[in-house]
């Protein structure tokens, strides 16, 4: 990975959170977790990886507190990985990389979502906090916030 | 990037994505595009990366139709570097992983984002596009779609 930099000393929350899940396969681990995946057998038979890179990003995701082992056999003792709030809090993520993948990157979409509280398909989509109306990059403005001290990683002037 | 396998030929969106954004500092300069910046020499001094690597990196992102060049001087002939449609259809997957990097991985929000339209603060987030209720992972179920084809792509029986 001689390309790779730290991203670690960067002001930015992106930057930080793609030096957690920035790695090629870290997200798709994430979403066979949010397909209700947790074994090592049934991670390494759908993500076709080998198993000592899947070892090592299973354990960099713990590591990270993105999932949790929790043992379901005790002998001999086997663990299985679920997601934990900070890795479920990856969801609007993986929707909103499924939903540009599946608009410009799928022919057509190889899965689908539906919300189970309406019971209906649903392509979810960004609103704002505070007004409730949708929200594009063109509705937004971004400025320096508390933790804004690096001119890099702020907007230009 | 021995690592690196291919998601070209999974049958899924977001591999789809990643295959396209899934590289160390694309979705960083994507965010830079964002905030404005358009320039070689602008995006080199912010990231701080190499110019060679960010040569590659923003003729693989023009290649991919996520950036477009747009010649500002013609003598000698200059380009900058603006987001196409496509590019700017990553606005949900920057916002999500800020505010996931705002909540897990920094201090305080360097960054903040401001709603013109109702010029409040805001922290989007996802709601059903059927019933405009907010969405988490709980909530969404995950089925075959038309493109389903691999069943290792799609969540398990």
């Amino acid at each position: 990975m001689a390309e790779r930099t730290s991203y670690r000393d960067f002001a930015c929350s992106t930057a930080q959170a793609l030096e957690i899940v920035g790695e090629w396969w870290t997200l798709l681990i994430v979403r066979d977790a949010f397909f209700g995946v947790r074994r090592f057998d049934d991670f390494q038979r759908r993500l076709g990886m080998s198993r000592s890179v899947l070892t090592i990003r299973l354990n960099r995701l713990v590591d990270e507190g993105v999932l949790e082992t929790r043992e379901y056999e005790s002998r001999p003792p086997r663990v299985e990985y679920v997601l934990t709030r900070k890795g479920a809090d990856l969801f609007p993520v993986l929707v909103s990389l499924q939903q540009w993948g599946d608009r410009w990157a799928s022919p057509k979409p190889p899965v689908v979502l539906r919300h189970r509280a309406c019971g209906r398909q649903t392509r979810p989509h960004l609103v704002c906090s505070a007004c409730g109306e949708r929200v594009s990059a063109a509705d937004v403005s971004a400025e320096p916030g508390p933790g804004g001290s690096d001119p890099n990683m702020l907007p230009p002037d």
